[in-house]
């Protein structure tokens, strides 16, 4: 399955579902806490690629701050349908990408970027297009707390560890991490599970009541395993 | 009157005049803090139904988490007008109902959800048109933070008691608990209060300077005890 | 200039190149923290006029909390152009305004009302066509919290010490401060940085790379200058 | 009865009685939030001069951060037995004090410090002797958040309104704002109440239930009232 | 094994050894967050009584606030060896018990008392002996934030379960709660574990590197197990 | 200079000299926010050396979290007069040292351990007598929230940006960091500055007022100037 058919079908099962199969796995904390997508409605999946920045200071950014940092050198070289992931300790006081990084990311195909920090110019970001998850939007420049520091490392992003390849899902009910490792099994779980929930969400909507059928019991589970598409 | 016709009028009141007649009689703590509609311009009233979570442990999910439990005896049997009121202890950081439970509450009729906690398949639950005012949207399951305990008890939500039976009303400024022994009388306090704002206003659109109209000396009051509405 | 070309000016060339101005400045600190548009979209500028606020408490609001009290002399001599500025202590738990106090607002020509604290009436505020940046919605009055006590005075907002005559700048970015005696060389250095960074945009649009362009190196400045309307 | 005498008396009661006589009479905030004595169990009362400091900015703080700041002045003036109040907004990040005032405070006869803000020079103010209240110590100077204002005007600390004259008891449970006003009165109830408490707790250190005796029923109420000193 | 035995050897193996030996367990969630001891050092174990409080509303106060409440069973029933476990919605703002009721839980020999809301009367709560972990101190009544409502009941304290006759073990390193049904198998685990642990710490006080000896290596695990004691 | 003796001069000039000398050169966000220590009155200063945390998650710590892991090894090499600082996210809900790395580090000669995080065996790590400053203490082990994942990095602790290297001074009033490069300068300038503000303090604690002393005018400064040991 090619990265991009694995992205498609990540999207389309969603993160809730996903988020069970981890769960059922031993991972609880995979859930990036605290971003919003800039334009309600926005979803995408891809490998991660990931930013960490340190807290300012004068002499840490004047070593890494200026000129092709970091920050620009991620945004300038993220890969078609890769997430551009940031560590940004959390701060919505500032901006930790703007409307030239995004075009830049566009640009290369990028699938989105999450961060745990703000945005700047944040019309002209979503003019753009790409999907982008943060924390708020501000017009600071990102060296009020930060120098970027390095790419590539595992990273913290909303109280989530991020490892460069890991799958980041993102739609209308968070971001998800997914290790690389399990994203096959966790997808095909997930998609199982997310086949039987509609057809009970199905048999709710006729009027069906909860008891028995959600979680099935043997009747109905049989009238499940009975219908063809299931067999 | 029926609880329909109260509904609707609470409703249509709006919770800021109900707000200042609860306020006159004690009540300074009434709004359930913290939430917001899934979906903007939702506004409901109804009595309550409450469900109570506890912090999630091995053993006492094990004894009430599975199968048909509290949660979805709630949900299975709201009633036609009802609005189930969740006690989450306020935690954003997993889902506290999700779209199958959505659809059955809005094929029993219940006016509405409030819930101090996360949404689960937030666009599936908005796409049933059940208005839901909550704290924010998140992919994972209940489990990660509760245990379904019980139904029927006072129980807090967003930082407010509510009680079974109390009423609940819901517009774009937040969630008020009315209890349901004084709602008649604060119900039509908020009326006439808030028919003298919308005459004020009425004023304050053609032109008319706030120093002696808002609150009204005695000229203005008799202007406004003259019209024949109000006399 | 008058303060009506300058507020034009400055709304257009929005918060994020201003705020870089300040902070050659050594202004860090100048962004209200937490506060976003009732309405997305909304952006103006303007003069403050400033009200604040203390903590409620039952003698102090006998003293100023009741009849034309300072939050109403505020609202009804609020200048064409001037932007409203209320310290609330950031608390989102009580409104600041209402539809009444919006509407004299609105019909003297305020520009704007900046808040941290709550908005009474949204809907109704939100219907007088004034922008309002504030920290949520709230139905009760403002006596829950606060006492209304002075005007023209400096103030803290969202953070940010405020003074009668600063520029508050506000769109999608957040709202700003800039002291009046520098409003005229930081907007013309914003200005003039935006030029710059638009036409870096339109680059990277066209598919350049950030490296040596962003920030630019020594042949793309000269390429930058060498057109028209640069020179 | 002087206000040392007054002093003395408040000191003796308590925070605990004088908040209940409070609350009696409407006042449910006035308790300073998340401050804590730099040394436990220290203990005073007296009338409050305050000091209020806006948000740190450039060109405010050369207006007024310099030279004989009124930080300075409220320290050189404070009267023998007055309690010094500061707003510093409830930020521990900096420091509002330090050693050289709290010396001079000390030498002036000053019951105490309450600030909202953090402590510089902790052990040596603590050596000095004079008892403060604050949310912590920082080793930054005022000038990292605050501009030193202005003095005599109603403040906010820890969510309390303070204004000049205010009685400000604290003791090991906080820090309690008791309006000049009501002072006496406060007072006598909390002396009164204070006494019957401590006669319950008699009671019920020699083994009586709490049962009838907290709050007393008609039998022991009768023979509380049959003690020689009660009647 | 008396629950006295086990009180006193939960309290002298320590919260951490049990802590681990319940998340072996997937017992993720068992301490209390956030409370402190009113005196450093203190330290106790016993089984829970548990006390729910629900937000202050007048009506609910009126009907179970006053008189001999849930609060003041809850404190004159309480068994000799018991831990009084009280639901305050983690809010420091308030008292959530005071020095007569401290005087009598320690009359009926309670080991202690947990609540993850304020205490009143702290220096004479501190006098009675009774060790109370909290999160705050305050002057304020229970009814400024709470009615006292029921006991008994499974209860949210500090962000964990607590259901009646779970033991609770409080020591410096905080405050643990051990499922009745499996104290005795994760203790046994504690101890085998805290043995181990003082012999690396022995060793490491010697001199000895981490490197091979934290964890055990099967060098050092020979060694070890070599010990007479051990075998 | 060796170490060993800047360590003592930084330890003997405090970290509120240090702060001010670090602010004049642009350096405002270098105290390590939230940390206490968890014995009061402890003092240290050394080089850092740094350890970083990610979040937990099964695969990480599958992969870095067992046997001689990172935390392991900075604890277990640790040199004699080094600061050991430690990134854990603020989150104090989990140890992030306990006994035998104390001891560990106490054996290698370690000034001393700053962590954003929890101590556990809070009671022992203290009778090793090494120096901690942490925001708590907390059972559990590491692995609830993190996995050790690497040394020597530049990091995030409390905020600030620390560096391998960089010096630490930790007392009453916090925990500064000093980078390498500007240590002498920066305390040879707050040796200065305390000399002199030592000196105005003996004269307010003689009775001089503030005005004109603090700061110093020019004949309070002739006056300063005179005396021998400042010539």
């Amino acid at each position: 399955m090619t990265d991009e058919t694995l992205a498609g079908r990540l999207c389309a099962v969603g993160t809730p579902g996903l988020s069970t199969a981890l769960r059922r796995r031993g991972y609880h904390d995979v859930v990036v806490e605290g971003v919003r997508p800039l334009t309600p409605g926005q979803r995408f999946a891809g490998p991660a690629r990931t930013l960490r920045f340190v807290p300012f200071r004068p002499d840490l950014f004047a070593e890494r701050g200026g000129g092709f940092n970091p920050q620009k050198q991620a945004f300038d070289t993220v890969g078609a349908g890769e997430v551009l992931v940031i560590e940004a300790r959390g701060l919505p006081e500032t901006g930790t990408l703007g409307d030239i990084l995004a075009l830049r990311a566009r640009h290369r195909g990028a699938a989105g970027v999450v961060s745990d920090g703000g945005v700047r110019d944040t019309e002209a970001v979503v003019a753009t297009g790409l999907p982008v998850f943060a924390n708020g939007s501000h017009p600071s420049v990102l060296g009020r707390r930060h120098v970027p520091w390095e790419t590539g490392v595992v990273i913290a992003c909303g109280g989530v560890a991020v490892a460069p390849g890991d799958f980041v899902v993102a739609d209308a009910d968070g971001v998800l991490v997914v290790p690389a490792a399990i994203v096959t099994e966790v997808l095909a779980e997930a998609e199982r599970d997310e086949g039987r929930d509609a057809w009970i969400a199905a048999r709710v909507a006729e009027g069906e009541a909860l008891d028995g059928l959600f979680p099935m019991n043997e009747a109905w589970r049989a009238c499940y395993e009975a219908e063809p598409q299931r067999t």
